[in-house]
């Protein structure tokens, strides 16, 4: 048998239609499963987890747990929103009523400002007294949100707290990945950091995450009676690697290669007629730098000097010492009359998928890497939210699409509800 | 000084701008003081209240804890429905999976079908099994919900819980205001019924509360500095009345003059320049039933042998025995071209405010109740969520009026929260 993504027959094992189906008839066992892992592992307060959908195969590619775009949602889910930071909040720290918010340092991204104020407006209209205040003080900040009036201030310790002025908040909201490190500010503080601090991209390790990806995809797979490969990405991490002295060129072509035949025998198994790739990225870090997608082995020996450079250092400038490599999911999804090519990015409070949106790329293709920056980024916010699917309606219908890429979301919020345990552990040792 | 509602001025401590803007610069205030008290008092699992807004108070007139018309609320908001129903199943029956709902015994009321239906769906979509099953075997009653694949059932006793064929349901949903009794099916059983079947109306008074709901008016007034009355009409309990007999004439007329009197003193004191009116109900009871509208004391003693029987019979043929009259309020909102009178009716499922519709109709005028039968009944479903207000707005646009409206819902569902645990202290002595 073989088939393109289009001719794909509706009950072929290897379709995103399949999954839909499956996952709407198992709805109920479905979430009576999450609700037990959920007491187990509680989620972390926020996270936006990417999808990629390739019409054979639906998986998370990447995990952000100090999630910026929030002002990319659909404003209309916006009380969906506010009713879920109301639920976790009142759940977890019952007394509070004031709320730090620590942005990145970024001074001049306007979209980020963006973010900024609009998740501002969104824990204050949940019932809480907000500041906004940065870890360091930063030359050209302004001092205010632009086009708002929320100063952003520059915390301070006071006796063993983070405070902006005279604001002493009950509980700091950390919307800074910290690539540059765990801030010397929080060493000695004794209150509350959501998300835990220790998850910043300084430490944290996306090879960790698949890891506990891969488990709860099993477990998953096992309970709906599916491939666990029809949502999980090969990986492997390929450790130490120094991109600019071509040291380690050898050992990660012959981890790709092997990567790029255990993908090609899976493409035989279900008939699918395309390329397998592989995407190597940083393990840890962020911002779309330093990915690039792979089709033969020995294209990673061929990158030159400028794409070297790009690896080597991502954001934070931190020279890259381990590398992930990925199976790469293409993306089936276009946008628009051009068909741009696009992927899913979906928002979670808590356990909750409280929204999402299309990452629009014009200048892309579907193998390629789209979180990237530019002007050709368009998101485009989802219509339906990802909770109430409808089965009267086609499951590949807007709503049971949505609800579909909050189950597998879930499954990544999952992995890094893990991850925050593990971390827990560790620090109580 | 003598306004009407239209001229009543900005600054004016009688108007329900003055409380929408109070309202507003002390949500976070009123947000923590809610979060205390649904710690103190929880949430029953659902509610609707109506509210009436005279343009300058606005208070709640009825509050049923068995509530139909989900039907009527705006579909978009759906998914706030099912994250709310998601949250506190998830907290209060952390391993509950099916849901049996017991209606109402209506074997031919279209729009409860309808409601029904509604409401079945949105607990399935939160992921669980669900089944509806009446307490008694209804003679005409359809197999299916009209328009539905959804079955009815018949509820039966099995090793103490009740069940739906061989459905043993993990937690009941009572959809049924018991105004005919305690059901004998619910004696034996041992597992949880929500809401509290000791709460319908074959036991609960208004007047009871009404009594919870005037010292939360009172805490909640001092709290944000302002006359309690804004927001509490006045209310008393007249005792065992029998309207057939004329018996209790002469104390009642007594009782309405004393009423009419304490509301011209207010309405004096504010300039208010209309007519005070009150509302004789039956204490217990429901539907809109047994409800007049009176301005002047003796015209109580002049109502004719129809209004009479309307009076000493409400929903389930049950004479009233307990009567409450209530200081009216006038509804100052109108819809349409045509000016029709209209009341907000507001949907909570536990403490969150999750949507709700005007009752218009196009027969009644400012004074009169319009939860009314007949065909001229029309609910128009709410544009904006009750729990997102914006500052930047007019304190009386749409999203700030709706913020207000849910919060004196809420003091409204925290008086219900008080009954449940009165009630659950008396179970337990």
């Amino acid at each position: 048998m073989s088939v393109t993504d289009s001719s794909l027959s509706k009950t072929c094992k290897a379709s995103v239609e399949f999954l839909e189906k499956t996952i709407l008839e198992k709805q109920s066992n479905i979430e009576t499963w999450f609700r037990h892992e959920w007491h187990k592992s509680p989620a972390p307060f926020y996270a936006s987890i990417d999808l990629r959908n390739a019409g054979f195969k639906l998986a998370p590619v990447d995990t952000n747990l100090f999630p910026a775009g929030f002002n990319n949602l659909n404003p209309d889910f916006d009380p969906l929103v506010i009713q879920a930071i109301q639920t976790v909040l009142e759940r977890r720290f019952p007394d509070a009523r004031k709320v730090l918010i620590v942005p990145e340092n970024h001074s001049r991204n306007l979209f980020y400002f963006k973010n900024l104020a609009k998740l501002y407006c969104l824990i204050k209209n949940s019932g809480y007294e907000v500041k906004v205040a940065t870890i360091d003080k930063i030359e050209d900040m302004p001092e205010f949100i632009p086009e708002t009036e929320i100063p952003i201030e520059v915390a301070r310790i006071c006796e063993s707290r983070i405070c902006a002025g005279d604001f002493s908040p009950c509980l700091v909201l950390l919307n800074n990945d910290l690539s540059s490190g765990f801030p010397e500010i929080f060493k000695t503080v004794k209150h509350t950091i959501l998300p835990p601090p220790q998850l910043g991209w300084y430490s944290r390790l996306k090879s960790t995450h698949f890891g506990h990806y891969s488990d709860i995809a099993a477990e998953f797979a096992d309970m709906i009676d599916i491939d666990p490969w029809l949502i999980d990405p090969f990986f492997e991490g390929c450790g130490e690697i120094n991109f600019m002295d071509r040291s380690s060129d050898d050992a990660i072509e012959e981890q790709i290669a092997t990567m790029l035949n255990k993908i090609q025998k899976k493409y035989s198994e279900y008939g699918i007629n395309k390329d397998p790739f592989v995407v190597v990225k940083a393990d840890s870090g962020t911002y779309g730098m330093g990915v690039i997608s792979v089709k033969k082995a020995e294209d990673i020996t061929t990158l030159n000097r400028k794409q070297r450079k790009k690896m080597a250092f991502s954001k934070g400038n931190n020279a890259i010492t381990n590398v992930l490599i990925q199976e790469g999911v293409y993306t089936n999804e276009t946008v628009g009359g051009d068909l741009h090519v696009a992927e899913p990015v979906i928002y979670h409070i808590d356990h909750h998928a409280v929204g999402g949106f299309y990452r629009v790329h014009k200048d892309r293709s579907e193998h390629e890497n789209l979180n990237a920056p530019g002007a050709h980024f368009e998101p485009l916010p989802f219509t339906k939210s990802c909770i109430n699917p409808d089965c009267k309606k086609h499951p590949n219908a807007k709503p049971n699409r949505f609800y579909t890429y909050g189950v597998i979301s879930r499954l990544a919020l999952l992995a890094a509800a893990r991850e925050i345990n593990a971390v827990k552990k560790e620090s109580a040792i």
